[in-house]
């Protein structure tokens, strides 16, 4: 598998946060994900299948994603309630989405995003899939994206 | 969406935990899941995608992760590890292998699962969803499964 998957992601997120939030990020140097990397505070996951199957997460610093959730639902989001879990939800969906249709070839499906929360949480790959990691910066915060992707078989693929 | 889709999940449990790790285990009562509930110390997550969508989020006291790392690497697991992070993936994949095979209407296809661990971490469902919970017993310690699916119309399945 081809590490270049990694870009559809990273335009995607680029795109939704200056489309949907008027918000710039500025990205950092990407890397292979090393285990015991805790998450920012709250994460988007998002599970593709078809003829790649993977796991792809957005997560947020808290700040970030009260802001971004503000922007989304016009009114101040003060805590990590519902309504931001479920714009975070949102963005992630938005990400993985921008980002399949751009990566034609896989016949990816996306899942319904899971959002996870919990100081120092960790989204951790099977040890066959090396995730990428890509480091942003907001005005809001910091924030990263993971993803981590491997081709399956034709016919598995088909299920 | 009918609530009986989380039988094949709760068979599915079972037999996996009997027929691979000879461990029996007692189901509790189900309920549907209240947010701010924090999960056990390891969670398995797999996104479905097909004529539904969800997620399932199979999740372990650190004594039963530990435990049924140890039977299926046949070897002691002392800490939470990247074997024993594969060894919940691999369950939780079991798990979802065996509800999907039951829930050929839906023809779900499985993401590869991805791992959660930090203390007190929460995976949360979008709020139209309404995840159904049930917690067993084992004699290593109390588990739980989550499992929230919501249909999807039949283009949208097609993707």
């Amino acid at each position: 598998m081809r590490a270049d998957y990694i870009n559809p992601f990273i335009q995607s997120l680029c795109t939704t946060f200056e489309t949907m939030l008027s918000c710039e990020i500025t990205r950092g140097q990407l890397y292979l994900r090393e285990p015991n990397t805790a998450l920012h505070d709250i994460s988007g996951v998002i599970g593709l299948s078809g003829n790649a199957q993977g796991t792809v997460v957005l997560s947020l610093d808290k700040k970030v994603a009260l802001a971004a959730a503000s922007v989304l639902l016009m009114c101040e989001a003060e805590e990590i309630n519902a309504d931001v879990v479920d714009a975070v939800g949102e963005l992630t969906n938005m990400v993985a989405g921008g980002a399949k249709a751009k990566l034609e070839e896989y016949q990816l499906s996306i899942s319904l995003p899971s959002v996870v929360t919990g100081t120092g949480h960790e989204i951790r790959f099977p040890s066959n899939v090396t995730p990428i990691c890509v480091p942003f910066n907001s005005p809001w915060g910091p924030l990263k994206i993971e993803v981590g992707l491997a081709a399956v078989q034709q016919l598995a693929g088909a299920h």
